[in-house]
């Protein structure tokens, strides 16, 4: 299905929406998950602490958005996380310098504003819009900033949710008595300030991120006692021209992953996106190039997966070694070494940083599909990753059907997801339920009355069986249970 | 347990610590939430989705924080949301002018900086830092304003949750094919420019709301089929002077509260707090007073604690009428009018607006408790509230059982919560579990290579009983699920 029609079932069935109802003066690269849109958040965000977190034994932690100017001299922020931006001397719009010069050769991520000027004159680019003259280039830092207090001291929203969690790392080793390799994560909202957001949950300025940073000691990378959870694992890596599927313990035996603690990891993560109901044979994990990669990182994969738009990034993967920890060791004076049994380590970080309302979008466009034969549209998530877990129906609401079957739904309202739908023709009820991704459908009828049965109808096979109210609970809750590692 | 033992067991056991890490220019009312903060605050939210949202068949959405100026506009924060602040012409420190001025019966709410300027020279006031002469007052506006894109647009951090479900609302209504009465809910961050932060999670200036506007129609508020689900639950009303414990069907019949759409939301709150493990003995419904309350309020509630700062405010229960809705269609030129039946309404709003920190803080104080008689401090949480639910712990490390304790914490941490540990005294360990609430421990010793049986230890009674390693799972299971209705 192409990004169309998932925004028309976003829209439709109360996935997502622009923020702003209905104000001219709302901006664009925010957007608001309504109804059917939270339901799938809140069980991708469970599956996530069950698959990754807990399953790796990692703790979480729920840090600050706004953060000190410190945190973003430590991390490079405050000077590096800009965008080149040219205005047009005509009509003031403004544009990404790097995007109009794409493909030139003569300039890199770190180009200067006069090299950039440069280039836009040697190419005689002029304004997209109008045809202007562009004025000069200048960075724009991609951070909202924000005065605290009638002194309106600075401050900044954080562009990414990890630097809260090497920042409190030297307490949380300590208070909760962490061990080597020891994961932090961290799911919350992060902001930056794009020139140009667009396609919806593809790229917004307020967005949200579960990230995970893996504390290691360097001299121990191949030391995880769990490694062979996941050894057979498979996963599919792209060096830029060929894509492999190989088992995680192949990848580190040829060298294509660098240790173990990456490759366990990234073999939990591709665990992780198989139970969301991502189609795992269209992804794969991309090892970035020389120019790509960040300079502190050895590995660098991003995790991708093939949508109608083109490969979108879900996850970065990337080895920082001691670049976060020790520039923020420097920046305030303290201590961040810890010791790992007798020795004394500045940890090493591995860090999986996760782009949840993408792999949101991808979940819905990879599970959406044309049911052509029964004129239908469904959206096949995994049972247990569906916001509504059953509908509950009347066939009729008189004779007291419409009373039956509300007292049903109550009895199943609190355990699960449960959506109660008595107006319209049965077959129009089904299908709505089906573009919802609901996996089950339970209606009530006059055979109810008589011997306490009802039809319990599943989304995939339409296929229908008749079930004991009594049985309803215990058999939602098979049909929805995650699934166990 | 007093608010420093709190705090102490929240530093010492990852619930909470101030953000910023090491750094100086931290700004106060930033906190963050540790390992077992997150894993108290998940458990929170999903019972509040369990025992009021999905009870009451509410819809729940999730909205961007940062917002335009219209909607703030319409919603009167822009004009009215403020603080009045002096600032001491000689040390230029800020205070707020109505805490200053407290008790002085010539203010009220809204009195101007000239009636301000003027108590204060009556009183005489000066700073209560330096003794100096403070300067003129000014109206402080409590929201951080933000600048987006290149052009600096101007929008602002959300102050309360419930502006997106106002103007989200006709969509909603219309796409989910809602129904009156409906109770939209939203949880997520809130941003307040607090002038004076204090006393950790109890005056944030970042903090979670989880709030709920339920849209109904003015001429139905005693149509409410599940009435009879609370008609016999128990409040404690607060009158201003004498607190009296009422049936929510009582407190209707009486008058006390005014309509069957308020008594049973509220009687839902109580059952939901009383759940989360809040001493109910020690809560309240007051009643505001005419000059407390705002002017559109025809029922004004807050739901209070106390602890042993005093009595905290935890929900604002109000009815709102058509404030909110006829604000926003006035500014947007909109329609906000939605179908009941063959009516045309503009809906009104009961609002009950949560503050999540501070019912976690309640949480915690009002469980945690001395047990001297066993030389041991205590988190008596309730078991489906606790963030660690199960301790695994080896009676030693060696004869293979260390190996034999991780085999069994493996099999249990997707599913629940565990928290593994091999080192100390047996005795030390279970008190830290004890301290962090653990209603469980499981203990491998030689018996378990054996006969395949564990020590089972409840944090409560310090029972212990042995268990089969292949029943621990539904032992735990049963132990912490949530309580139903």
């Amino acid at each position: 299905m192409d990004y169309d029609s998932v925004m028309n079932l976003a829209l439709e069935r109360g996935f997502y929406f622009p923020s702003g109802g209905p104000y001219a003066d709302a901006q664009a690269g925010f957007w608001e998950y309504g109804p059917n849109g939270v339901g799938l958040k809140a069980r991708f965000v469970e599956l996530w602490r069950r698959s990754l977190v807990r399953r790796a034994g990692m703790m979480e932690i729920d840090g600050s958005q706004v953060m000190p100017p410190s945190v973003f001299e430590a991390s490079g922020h405050l000077a590096g996380f800009t965008d080149p931006v040219v205005q047009c001397t005509a009509c003031s719009a403004t544009y990404r310098a790097d995007k109009l010069l794409e493909g030139d050769a003569s300039l890199h991520e770190g180009s200067s504003p006069s090299e950039i000027d440069a280039a836009v004159a040697a190419r005689g680019v002029s304004c997209p819009g109008c045809g202007g003259a562009l004025g000069p280039s200048r960075r724009f830092n991609m951070m909202f900033g924000l005065g605290i207090g009638p002194g309106a001291e600075p401050a900044y929203l954080r562009p990414e949710t990890c630097q809260s969690i090497f920042v409190d790392f030297p307490r949380i080793y300590k208070t909760m008595r962490g061990r080597l390799p020891l994961g932090i994560a961290q799911v919350g909202k992060s902001f930056r300030n794009e020139i140009a957001p667009r396609q919806s949950l593809l790229r917004l300025r307020e967005f949200y991120q579960a990230e995970i940073e893996v504390f290691c000691n360097p001299n121990r990378l191949d030391d995880i006692k769990a490694f062979g959870e996941v050894a057979g694992t498979a996963i599919r890596l792209h060096d830029g021209s060929a894509t492999r599927e190989v088992t995680c313990e192949r990848a580190v035996e040829t060298g294509a992953i660098a240790n173990r603690t990456v490759a366990y990891h990234v073999g939990l993560l591709a665990e992780f996106y198989e139970r969301a109901g991502i189609d795992m044979k269209r992804t794969r994990f991309r090892r970035l190039s020389e120019t790509e990669k960040a300079f502190y990182a050895t590995t660098a994969l991003d995790f991708e997966a093939e949508v109608s738009t083109g490969w979108l990034e879900l996850v970065a993967c990337n080895y920082r070694a001691d670049y976060d920890l020790s520039g923020h060791a420097k920046r305030s004076g303290e201590k961040f070494e810890v010791m790992d049994g007798d020795e004394k380590v500045l940890p090493h970080v591995f860090e999986m940083s996760m782009g949840i309302d993408r792999s949101l979008y991808t979940i819905l466009e990879h599970s959406l599909r044309e049911d052509a034969e029964n004129d239908r549209t469904v959206l096949s998530l995994r049972p247990h990753m569906a916001p509504v877990q059953v509908g509950v129906l009347s066939l009729v609401k008189k004779d007291g059907l419409a009373e039956r079957t509300e007292e049903i739904y109550r009895s199943l309202r609190e355990e699960h997801s449960a959506f109660l739908d008595h107006s319209g023709a049965i077959g129009r009820r089904y299908r709505r339920l089906d573009e919802a991704g609901a996996p089950l459908a339970v209606t009530v009828d006059h055979q109810t009355l008589e011997d306490g049965t009802v039809t319990l109808r599943r989304r995939d096979t339409m296929a229908q069986e008749r079930v004991r109210v009594a049985d309803l609970a215990g058999a939602i809750r098979a049909e929805v249970a995650f699934p166990a590692a």
